[in-house]
């Protein structure tokens, strides 16, 4: 036993007790005559103090050894504090030190252990162990383990069973890139790493399951964004004998759980919207509803009136801004730099002031008169004092530009408050995505999402306009889960496997086994996957995963702290049979 | 909504009810006139009934097209059975069925689907998720998800994190070969698969996280036995500022914890055996103690007698079968037949009878008359009936064989209850392991295991005589855990990798980050890991710890279900730079 108690635990009640410690120095303040040490553990900070009038002298030039982030064991009295500190659990009592031992010294770290700390992120990610230190990262790791032990606890209430699928599987063309695995029993073959369990669970339905979950690594081989990692953690879900409704009242139980346990914030009824109304009505699969600002499409109103850029346009289309219409010109200026942006990726910005004279006026006045933008701003429901701005262009880079300039109206606003919380299923999705460059369809969510009943038989004549039973969590603007109702009949699979232009071989050799198994009873089954890191970060008001994962990798897919990937040894490469090409 | 309830859940309270299910078509006995089906789902079984009397004929053909397996959802009235079975809790009632739709059919599946069937392991294997429709297989997995939920409860509760840690590390050559994974991104470079989370939980434990856990998959390559799997699940634990002892209780109160809530059994506090110990009485670090017949050194007294055998051996040394000594001929023979196998390696058995009445008989009478026998017989405390069994040669051999034999008349005498559980700690574990072969010491437990305060200074002059502060837990002569207390200085780790042979070149580039961590603050440390796969099968009874893993891989380490390991595409190889030997 190293310790009594935890750095976190003490107060009034322990007054005088004996007690041994253990923890880190986060501070030391040398008052002169007296001198106090914070030490930290995982669970708090504990005051210690040494007056240099009433203890051996020894112990003080022994404190005077100590600096930052050393391991101590200290033996001493508890005592109330003089001067309280009421914003800690701790901040009552003091430890009036009697001894101390050194457990382990510490050079100075390479940046401070401190909220606000003046490391950069390489060295932080570098120093991974003392970044964990802090803070902010011990919050989110604990968050994230309480979001974990909430989750197992719902659905095991509610019946789920936790099943563990196999890491090393197989390699399938479809989706994104694998990581592969060499085998060294198997010459020439490889393992792949699951990009998800799906067709392991879909399996587990076919045993009769039931109701199956894990919390799981995933592995993608992609090229990284700032908010992607080689490896992630899903919440996998999958049930039996459900309809879409039963699928998402069953997760939003989940969901609502888990703000009620960990926030404790009560959520209403999630809201479903069909996908065809997201695009239409905010430009974007993951709707931000904290905030209206609805588009209104304003094709019939704008065209033929001589403004070659709405004449040519696919789409014009626009966002009412309330209260905006005394916007400055430099304001309008900024917006219309911002929807310029390539990565936002309109060609221009028209605005219309509703002023609150009731006068109107707009960057098109050359072509539309006050009587015609009336008819704009009764489209929108405008009021005096607000502002209208419409973009126009070919639809998808018009929506997917209006949707950028909506959220940040809405930032500029106060309009997307971190503290709300306004979750939404997105439904309906389309079955199939056309690909320009490859020229055949992909599966929008995956090859075994079932398309709608009654759309089946459009799958031969317009596969293009099947939408499929399946189904997004947005939250804030974030997707957070997505899922769907599952084929699960020989003949449909194979059908779609066509459309997705695998041929009857390669379906076969991929997967003939979940074809094979559907023969045998499979029963309707459908389920979802939440993204964890994501939720995690979600929870958490952070928009960087990275914060929520103990070890990340960075955008090159390094671990710079263990120094991976690495080269390995000819030994290694001989046994598994495989050439490193030289470049 | 496809079903009401399942199929495990009715009974008389619901009599008259209307109701829908879901399931399986378990049986179907045609008695003339009247039709009994048994429905299954994961839940249980309910019976329907169709009375040829008083139904739709057309539902009574409907129901004579139903084939073993076929799923249906059907509706009807539940009613109290004439013939109750009690011994299931839907047995009291039956439903009169109304409407039947086949949801999916079912081809004949290659094995039946019952506890006892008639298919082989390798059709099994590749029909996996109909074997897992079988009783027993669910049992299984059912076991292991209650032994995750309740751990986690319990390290939950006594305050451990759970914290994911990476699956994409580096490869290190101690230990077991490593799985690896080529990285696009990083060219001629690779990740590897963690055998643990050994390095990163003690990097959790000086980031001061005080308590970790995590349930977590582990990956070797190696040749595998039957009871081992490539991919393995691992309950990973560990602790800082604390001693063995600390580690000890905390994890006895977890296994006591999991007996209690899953079995119901009380356990008795676990004993502390020394490994010098169990070795010595028991022949084996992982001794079964549900009974005694303790291991008996017979040098002193059964040398220098004129019998060869003994008088070359190393070792002699022997056990008391209580009541055996009315052994027929027969019967000694085939015990010396058991220990001469070559798994068992002994060279000869020597049997002394001490007979009910006073008498003694031997195997070796002529080198040992009665007076010499009786100081053997002292030597064990035998009774008379007792049957002496006696080895000899090698030290470490003759261990191994009479450990062998003792298990066995263990078992032929019924001492071996699969009911019983005797946990005990196996303590005190030697540092380092001899290795003839490769002439230098290997780690008994890994490299960042400490020794024994008190023997640091033996690691400079008799390393091998150096102790640990290494345990095992162990539960009827099976390992289901192993840890250590860890170093968590930086030169004793360096001294600890220069005695396995690392130069400082080789150490720092595979453990440098670890090293320099500990310049940083270390804490005192120590932890545990379970292989959860065998905690599984040792609660459930069963030898096999591939009944308690969904999707096994086979001893070739294939999984035979989806055909993986399997080859990857040419452009998959080009995209990681490398090329498959041709043979």
């Amino acid at each position: 036993m190293y310790r009594t108690h935890t750095c976190g635990e003490l107060t009034l009640k322990n007054n005088n007790e004996k007690v041994t410690l253990c923890g880190w120095v986060q501070r030391i303040r040398d008052k002169g005559g007296m001198i106090w040490l914070d030490l930290r553990d995982r669970y708090g900070i504990t005051q210690l103090a040494f007056d240099e009038g009433s203890v051996d002298p020894s112990l003080i030039s022994q404190v005077k050894t100590l600096g930052r982030e050393y391991v101590v064991q200290i033996q001493g009295i508890v005592i109330e504090r003089v001067s309280k500190n009421l914003n800690i659990p701790t901040g009552e009592i003091e430890i009036k030190v009697e001894s101390i031992k050194v457990l382990n010294p510490s050079e100075i770290p390479p940046f401070t252990i401190e909220d606000n700390t003046d490391g950069g992120e390489e060295l932080r990610m570098k120093y991974r162990y003392l970044d964990l230190r802090r803070n902010s990262l011990k919050k989110a790791l604990f968050l994230r383990h309480q979001l974990s032990m909430e989750t197992r606890n719902y659905l095991n209430n509610v019946g789920f069973l936790e099943v563990e699928t196999p890491y090393l599987i197989k390699s399938t063309p479809e989706g994104a890139r694998d990581f592969v695995v060499p085998s060294r029993m198997n010459e020439g073959e490889f393992y792949a790493l699951p990009q998800s369990p799906q067709t392991f669970k879909q399996l587990l339905m076919i045993a009769g399951y039931d109701k199956y979950f894990q919390i799981v690594k995933c592995f993608r081989d992609e090229d990284l964004r700032a908010d992607r990692q080689p490896e992630f953690t899903q919440i996998d879900c999958e049930m039996s004998f459900v309809e879409q409704e039963d699928v998402l009242n069953t997760f939003e139980g989940l969901i609502k759980h888990l703000f009620k346990k960990i926030k404790n914030i009560d959520l209403y009824e999630f809201p479903r919207m069909l996908y065809s109304d997201a695009m239409t009505y905010y430009g974007s699969d993951k709707p931000d509803v904290r905030f209206g600002m609805r588009f209104v499409e304003l094709n019939d109103i704008v065209k033929n009136k001589g403004f070659k850029v709405f004449d040519d346009a696919e789409l014009v289309v626009g966002i009412c801004a309330e209260g905006c219409s005394e916007y400055t010109r430099k304001q309008t200026d900024e917006l219309t730099d911002f929807v310029k942006k390539p990565q936002i990726g309109a060609t221009g910005l028209i605005y219309v002031k509703f002023n609150n004279d009731g006068t109107i006026k707009s960057s098109v006045d050359k072509f539309y008169n006050e009587e015609e933008l009336k008819k704009w701003t009764a489209a929108f429901n405008a009021k005096p004092g607000d502002l209208l701005l419409v973009v126009a262009g070919q639809k998808e880079k018009t929506q997917k530009a209006l949707c950028e300039l909506r959220l940040e109206m809405g930032s500029r606003l106060g309009l997307r408050d971190a503290a709300i919380y306004a979750p939404l299923w997105v439904v309906d999705f389309p079955l199939l995505e056309w690909d320009e460059e490859s020229g055949r369809y992909f599966a929008k969510h995956h090859p075994f999402t079932s398309p709608k009943p009654e759309h089946v038989a459009l799958l031969e004549t317009d596969p293009g306009a099947v939408n499929a039973n399946a189904y997004d969590l947005v939250i804030n603007g974030v997707e957070i889960g997505g899922g769907s109702i599952r084929i699960f009949n020989k003949e449909l699979q194979q059908k779609m496997f066509k459309i997705l232009g695998f041929t009857e071989e390669e379906a076969e050799a991929q997967f003939g086994f979940l074809m094979n198994a559907f023969k045998y009873g499979a029963p309707p089954h459908g389920g979802i996957a939440f993204g964890f890191d994501r939720l995690c970060s979600s929870f958490g008001g952070s928009d960087s995963i990275r914060d929520y994962i103990a070890f990340p990798k960075n955008n090159k897919g390094r671990d710079v702290m263990i120094d991976a990937p690495s080269v390995i040894s000819e030994l290694q490469l001989n046994e598994l049979n495989l050439i490193v090409k030289k470049q």
